[in-house]
């Protein structure tokens, strides 16, 4: 009672069924969610790009426009060829689904666990990123970041689990507050740059290189900067969540999204460029950018108190994400069943509470690091991105609506843009960590399988088909008693209300309290039977398993039914001060075919 | 299967109750077994008095061999005093148990608590300075300290899980080796000393002093020294583990060690004086002494050797008699009824392992430091005494046997004894640590009386006494059914087997879901009732209970049997994969009167 009225506390009132309709997402609330994901790694995508440039010295950090501009132009092309997804699935399609319908179960699942991991990564890179955002602001509290991290998930676990819609409220604020002081970090920069000049962020210290400049380094940094683009494809796996006209709504949010993503992106790396930015360890990117643009102002504190709540937010896309996938692919057997139920807030509990628990053993494996964790990112998104595109390609060349030479180019150009950025990351970031993915991937599809085949041998092992009429059973019923009390009269009644033949069974170990036992039998055993069976070895176990075997014996048709009477005590703890020889029982029985064993309770008062 | 292997393979095959009587010690190896404990604190007591004497400056050292003295002559006492108690209670007795014969439960609980108290500090102790001994042989061990005491408590604890014969030959050996090796020492010591005077144990080092040698001084270099008493009470208690003639061979055992003990403990304690030992951290006294006597030679590495074995072999007898007092205190009900099992090695397992347990916590708080668990030390052991002691006076004055003014002297003369050097620990150990054990003992004698107290109101409560002869039970067999397959048939089976009228009920939760059950349930549902229950909720449990609810309404002896139809997966991990339901509804129903819950399995093959 008490645990369920914690629950009601944190997660709310349960909502029937009935009102899972309304649960529903305008324009402007969901562009708030799926913001979060998207745009909160306009906060980190330059940072990355910068400290890979920076092992060929500070002179090579210019390099950084180019390579935004570059990683603008697949944001586009990925964005362009999603709005075509969206059309074609109107009821929302995860990648998942789109890969197994049109490319086939293995692709299907390498697609799902490609952005299992993913989702799970967005968790702990955002987390860590929005507390290195207040770290930088405030040094003091760099100690207990991983801690800060820790509670951050929970908070956002604990959101998720009270319901979609109030989610879309909590989070709609900081989206815009984001995109406004992002906005205003740019107009001021560019404005003081173009009257003044730029004041130089940091002390200007020219960092010697530690390498050359090659094309493998800027293929890196290029493969630092795509982690951008993670989370363009949650709008297409949750069109239903938006109210009607789904499709209309979810492609327009689609577009806007990717104007505001690239502009914000490429401004903040132009910008970080013009004021000689140099990545430090202690202070983030942005933190130096808008210091210097605020020069210290409370404006400045504005930007890193919104960068932290996006960042922090935006694990929340992938807390409405991965529970989602998790439940289609549970439906379809390669996840357990558990994830396919929605608690009492119409969410999917099991799949929030997961995430929430693997995401934060990564915070603490990596101590809250997000250069750390980086390199493991990305390559999961963009398998899902290519294999999600080739199969839209697939699909038009197959059904041929009106315009498929048209759209299959789109997603062609998609495919072979994302292909290409994949075959990049994983090359270049293979080493750092890219490796864990692909062998965990291997992993996750080997397991989907498994789960897969588990479900089917269940299901054929428990069908009626071609099942015969089956035989009326028999069973004995049998009281386990080690000493006479009120608990085994009760037990002793209930037996007899099953079966009149019922029958006592006690384990001698002292041959002077089987002479007790006998004694009180007489006054109080209600003429019930008692077998005793002795025990050289003191064991309860033995005898009593051979005595049951040999009941047993009888037929294949014939049960065997054990009572346990076993006493209450009023409070749990008192549970601990009495011998565990019930639970002991049951084990041993757990796997013995045709014997059921039966826990009679007798409540003490206290 | 694998895990009954396991067990044996540390354990050993079980032996039958009759074995018991064989399982005893002869002189040789009960003097063995409890030479460990009493003889192993010879080889830190002398360092513990030069410590505190050292806060007085080196200058104040010599006063060593006096304090040893006095402890010397405590020992003798109290040897004199115990072997009267063996006299009295040849069937072996506990402080314990003497002291609540004698004095009442509240004198007994204060023993027991006391003793329990002080088994376990003698494991953490022992094993600590008897890695202690090695790390000063062999420094680079230093840093894994911590590590080897866990895995020394470790060993002791599976060699005791094994058995009390086992035992005995096990740890014949190291005891008389240690006996032999520590004589060698004194008898080369003094003879060196006495050819060409010392050669200086460190390069001597003057150390200053911190402080006066005032009185309290003197008296705490005393209770540091007296923690070498610990131990003289486990032979009392352990009577009945020798062989016939039982008391003398004990009393025998008794006398022997305390001469033994004497001879050591004082003469480490003068050549240390001789040879100017002073106590340094990184090295034990008898180290530095070994090393100067033997001149590092293979001797010294022997000495440390036998000292790094019984010290730990120490925490034996603490093994052997920690489970046989829980024994007796659960057996009184103070205790949970757990430590009164014997495992199938005729052994208190149960006891073994918490005290295992406890130890290592102890060990790892105090980062296998025998200094400073000191403090703890002793507090407990010289309640003990006191209170056992007391009670032999009383138990003389009343039961007055021929010679009871001599033997009430003698046990007088050994409570007064005992009872100041209790009060000089106490309070010169107080701020040191004393006031956690003084604490501690206040926490269990109160447990002890809350855990009697729930024994006794179960007893009461089951009581037959003054039972109304029982009416009859009669009960409604419910089968809770979410689907139909192979496993609900053999539920139904089963259900129809123990009463005619069994029905079965189905929370709908999707009214398509309903449609199908009960289409089915025209073919396989063999007649058996269905009674479908809405939830608006989706919750299984709300309706399930109401409706239970409105069964047992028919009466107080109504029971109403929930049969769980479960199907038991081939591997144990395939069980993750199925919903927990039966779980929630066990424990839903664990607190509801006249309600059997019922798990009928069905065995899968694959």
């Amino acid at each position: 009672m008490r645990l369920y009225r914690l629950k009601r506390l944190f997660v709310g009132m349960p909502l029937p069924t009935a009102q899972a309709r309304h649960e529903r997402l305008s324009k402007t609330s969901g562009l708030a969610i799926f913001a979060s994901d998207n745009l909160s790694s306009v906060a980190y995508a330059t940072e990355e790009v910068l400290r890979v440039l920076l092992i060929a010295g500070t002179g090579a950090l210019a390099l950084s426009v180019p390579i935004a501009g570059a990683i603008a132009v697949v944001i586009a092309i990925v964005i362009y060829s999603y709005r075509q997804t969206i059309l074609a699935y109107p009821q929302g399609a995860s990648d998942y689904i789109v890969a197994k319908d049109n490319m086939g179960t293995l692709a299907g699942l390498t697609a799902g666990g490609a952005l299992l991991i993913d989702y799970t990564l967005t968790v702990a890179v955002s987390v860590s990123a929005g507390i290195a955002a207040i770290t930088s602001a405030f040094p003091v509290l760099f100690p207990v970041r991983v801690l800060l991290c820790i509670a951050a998930i929970a908070l956002i676990a604990v959101g998720n689990l009270r319901g979609l819609r109030e989610s879309g409220r909590l989070f709609a604020l900081p989206s815009y507050l984001f995109i406004g002081g992002f906005g205003l970090l740019l107009a001021v920069g560019f404005f003081r740059y173009g009257v003044s000049g730029a004041p130089p962020a940091t002390p200007a210290e020219a960092v010697a290189p530690l390498g050359p400049l090659t094309a493998f380094l800027v293929l890196r940094a290029f493969a630092s900067g795509a982690v951008a683009l993670t989370g363009i494809e949650a709008v297409a796996d949750g069109v239903t969540a938006f109210k009607p006209p789904e499709v209309h709504n979810a492609r327009t949010v689609l577009a806007v999204l990717g104007g505001i993503m690239i502009t914000l992106f490429v401004g903040v790396t132009a910008l970080a460029a013009l004021y000689d930015v140099v990545p430090r360890e202690e202070e983030t990117v942005v933190s130096q950018l808008a210091w210097a643009v605020f020069a210290g102002g409370p404006l400045y504190y504005f930007v890193q108190t919104v960068s932290m709540l996006i960042l922090i937010l935006a694990a929340n896309t992938a807390f409405a994400d991965f529970p989602r996938l998790a439940f289609f692919m549970a439906r379809d057997g390669f996840l357990p069943r558990q994830f396919g139920n929605r608690g009492d807030r119409l969410v999917f509990s099991n799949g929030v509470l997961i995430l929430a628990f693997v995401a934060i053993a990564l915070v603490v494996i990596f101590r809250g690091s997000t250069h750390a964790l980086i390199p493991l990112y990305a390559v999961g998104v963009f398998t899902s991105f290519t294999l999600s595109q080739s199969s839209m390609v697939r699909r038009w060349l197959r059904l041929r609506p009106a315009g498929w030479w048209w759209r299959a180019t789109i997603n062609g150009v998609g495919a072979v843009t994302t292909a290409t950025v994949l075959v990049v990351v994983a090359v270049t970031k293979f080493v750092d960590g890219a490796w864990i993915v692909v062998l965990l991937l291997g992993g996750l599809i080997a397991m989907f399988r498994a789960i897969r085949g588990h479900y089917g041998a269940v299901a054929r092992q428990l069908s009626l088909d071609g099942m015969e009429p089956p035989l009326p059973v028999t069973s004995t019923v049998l009281v386990l008693v080690g000493d006479m009390h009120r608990g085994v009269v009760h037990a002793l009644l209930y037996a007899r209300s099953l079966s009149p033949s019922a029958k006592a069974v006690f384990v001698e170990t002292d041959p002077e309290r089987t002479r007790r036992l006998e004694e009180k039998w007489g006054k109080w055993g209600m003429g019930v039977p008692l077998v005793v069976l002795t025990s050289p070895y003191r064991s309860l176990l033995g005898p009593l398993l051979e005595y049951i075997d040999h009941l047993r014996a009888q037929g294949p048709n014939h049960i065997v039914t054990l009572v346990l009477p076993e006493f209450i005590p009023a409070r749990w703890w008192q549970q601990l001060l009495h011998n565990q020889t019930a639970l002991l029982i049951k084990g041993a029985m757990l796997f013995r075919r045709n014997v059921v064993v039966t826990d009679v309770p007798y409540h003490l008062k206290h």
